[in-house]
């Protein structure tokens, strides 16, 4: 049995690609999916594809419904969502994410520094398992095969 | 027929009373619901209930539990989200009651200052409309029932 | 009990109208909702709420958000969709939201002239009932009660 | 990962052909299904597997049933929805199932000339991603797995 | 609390208005709905809305069509479902309406004489109570509200 | 693609082999599944597992539990059903099966010779096809991946 | 706007009826429902509608379908479960029901003693809140209208 | 085909291997999940990932959070659930599992010995198939494929 875990937070720095050299180095049975990783790229594809677009509001349009494309058939397919708050950034899309992902009845790790407990509080909550890095959350996805 | 409206949204000013006012005066035929709205009350339920915590961790993992009991409840209870965006605050439990809403395909109006539109882009594309202020939702209200 | 019933279809004449002043006339225990009716009001509804486009094709995006808003919110309240279609105009809403109510398990009623048969074969197959007129529609809605 | 494609739209020219060709140079790892592509075969296979129809109507009426048999089985093993619309033909089918692709949840890449904009309006306000040409609905299909 | 009950069953003798008259006596809060009663009428309504058919496979086409539309509101309105079989006649369609009762997760009270046990064995397992007559029936739904 | 097909139907001859044969021959890329096919055995099935039973009642409700178990797996497993209904038997479990195939959206192939048309005319209502023999119904399966 | 709320738990000692009256004096607007209390009666049931049975597992078997239909058209209608566990009794059906509502996405307010917890661990996780007495979950419920 | 089966019940002794093993023996193409089955490092698991917890209520809420985590994705993937009652422990796991099972439409197969019948009534009832021993619930999955 394979699980698919969809790897929801900012795109800013590459915690993303950690997460999958350690999950390989633990030869987990998991496949990682998740949004677009390249910042600029996930900024601009909706020009790449459509072409100029007459102002930053368009511009962002263009975008957001494309990186939505590809985030609700990627969400879809998981069976985890694992998702990442750092001490950076407004992080909205991690929330909403999460916020799906509980809706769709997916268990959800939170992975967050402990600073941002209160904050995050009502999250933590709905939240399968809560911890502050991603050692601790690997280790949770290989307790289930355990 | 009466519509239920869930007001998702930070809880630090009193932009829901504001927006029940304006309602009234309209003649809306809509009930609101939403988060507790006594800031206090809501970081101190865990302990108003449940009793004296040993730390503020588990204070608001007392709290959170609870003010998601109520959240749960009423955001299933509602036909139409409005979920609001101001420019301070992080506002995860609004982008996380956002992503709810979309994923139980309720339907989302988003008010957001304009200056917020490229963090919110995702969101903005899952809402079915976005403004920038109470009365333009408002108005898409209203419509419904024109 | 009493039923609602979408209407769905053009609004470029009243043909609503009709059925409803029909549908009182029989005394059916029955409330009709449906996509706004006044054309011009549901191609400005964008630019009457949030100002001015600076294009045509940004005024029906503008448009379509909050028309959306309204059928969505009707459609899913509704128990029986009615859907008419005339000799003129695309009239693709309509088929759209023919499609949703069967996706959706409402069941449909399908009033359409013989001649438009061939063209609407397969939605003719996915509707419960297939009449030409309002008078046969409002006589099938008659016998849910009977 | 692989994902399914369904592509609806019109029968009368071979767009879907162009479609498949494209993908396959690109290499993307997807299957495409659709309904019966051969219109002739569409109209008449009522009459071949059940014999000769009395009239045109009932011609019509056993075609229908076998060909939903085929697009439903179809669209529900699909992950996304690709609709065409060009500027011939009603294309109801076209909007019947980009509806119930919208009710059940599965994303939808809507193709169709600038020109249509006003009378899909609607339609395009529920797609997830609007292009004028199968091009750009390929490179948005390619970015789901870059 | 009220609760609506489908009668399910043959409709060659009057044996819901049976059951009506009991439950009044029983002041049991509960509302009954089901096919219609009149089999006359059941089996003419096709032509008495649409007209005279070429023959009776296309009279009982268009009879079935505006059966299936009363019977799916009413089913998809009811809480519980009280299907009668009894020594009689084929009543294929009070096991399709258990069937789709079962699938629906309605609770299905059957009632049956003992008889017809071994016929009706699986759909018995499927059942929530199986009673021998109506009386046993009303005393099961009297026991929801004790 | 592959698809799995339910066959739904009595279980005194050997229809169902038939149907592979014929599927196996025309090289559809197709499972069947279905109910026990030995009458005996699937009478007996709750006294052999569970031993002797104290009376012909209780010998039935642990078969059906059984059957039941058998039927409620792979059901749920396949895309499609096809469902015969022949000129002898009650056959009230294939009406069940139908039901249930029609209220979980599966489609459904109606086999039945053209005299049992009354007698099954809303259940071949619910039917997405309606066909007199195997081979016809093999050809609606063969034309979905035609 | 009023609640349902289930109340799951024994039936050996009266304290739903303890709840009500603290609920009544709070004036909160909830509903309670909850299976049959009088504990003799829930086991007699079946005999008492169905008539003396052979032996004290048919007698158990025949209360059972009828307590579960009870239970199961009850649970289905509430907004919200509250689970008592005391240090008495198995208490299997309290279990069973906590799991159902959890499974149906109903919140779980679980009452227990705190020497329970160990034994209720996992169970605690899945219930959105978790207290030591009734009043404590009044006052949880009464926060949900504050 | 082959199946996924969930095996709900207490970890204090190694009844699950036994089932490993006989299935194995009987080459059923099946496969077998559930809960952690060495008791100490269930308990511990909370603490093994998050390190030392104050007292031994948070020590229990670290563990139950991730062995949920592993049942939760588990029970989701199975096609159904073999629920295991012994004469000893509380078993409220095994309880909520099988609620939980049965609210998500899977069948379960109860194993209990026969003295456990009166308090197990209700659960019986809404399981599928009630044995005494392993032997009789793998016979009726092997029935499944026979």
């Amino acid at each position: 049995m394979n699980i698919i875990i969809y790897l929801a937070g900012q795109i800013h720095d590459p915690w993303r690609e950690s997460i999958r050299q350690k999950a390989q180095a633990m030869e987990l049975p998991v496949s990682f999916v998740g949004p677009m990783e390249d910042h600029d790229r996930s900024d601009n594809i909706g020009e790449e594809i459509l072409g100029k677009q007459p102002n930053p509001v368009l511009k962002d349009e263009a975008a957001s419904a494309i990186n939505n494309l590809r985030t609700q058939i990627l969400l879809k397919k998981s069976d985890l969502v694992i998702a990442y708050f750092g001490e950076s950034y407004k992080q909205w899309n991690t929330a909403v994410d999460a916020g799906e992902a509980a809706a769709q009845g997916k268990p959800l790790i939170l992975i967050r520094p402990n600073k941002l407990h209160h904050a995050l509080k009502e999250l933590s909550n709905k939240a399968q398992v809560v911890v502050e890095n991603e050692d601790q959350a690997l280790e949770a996805v290989k307790y289930i095969f355990a």
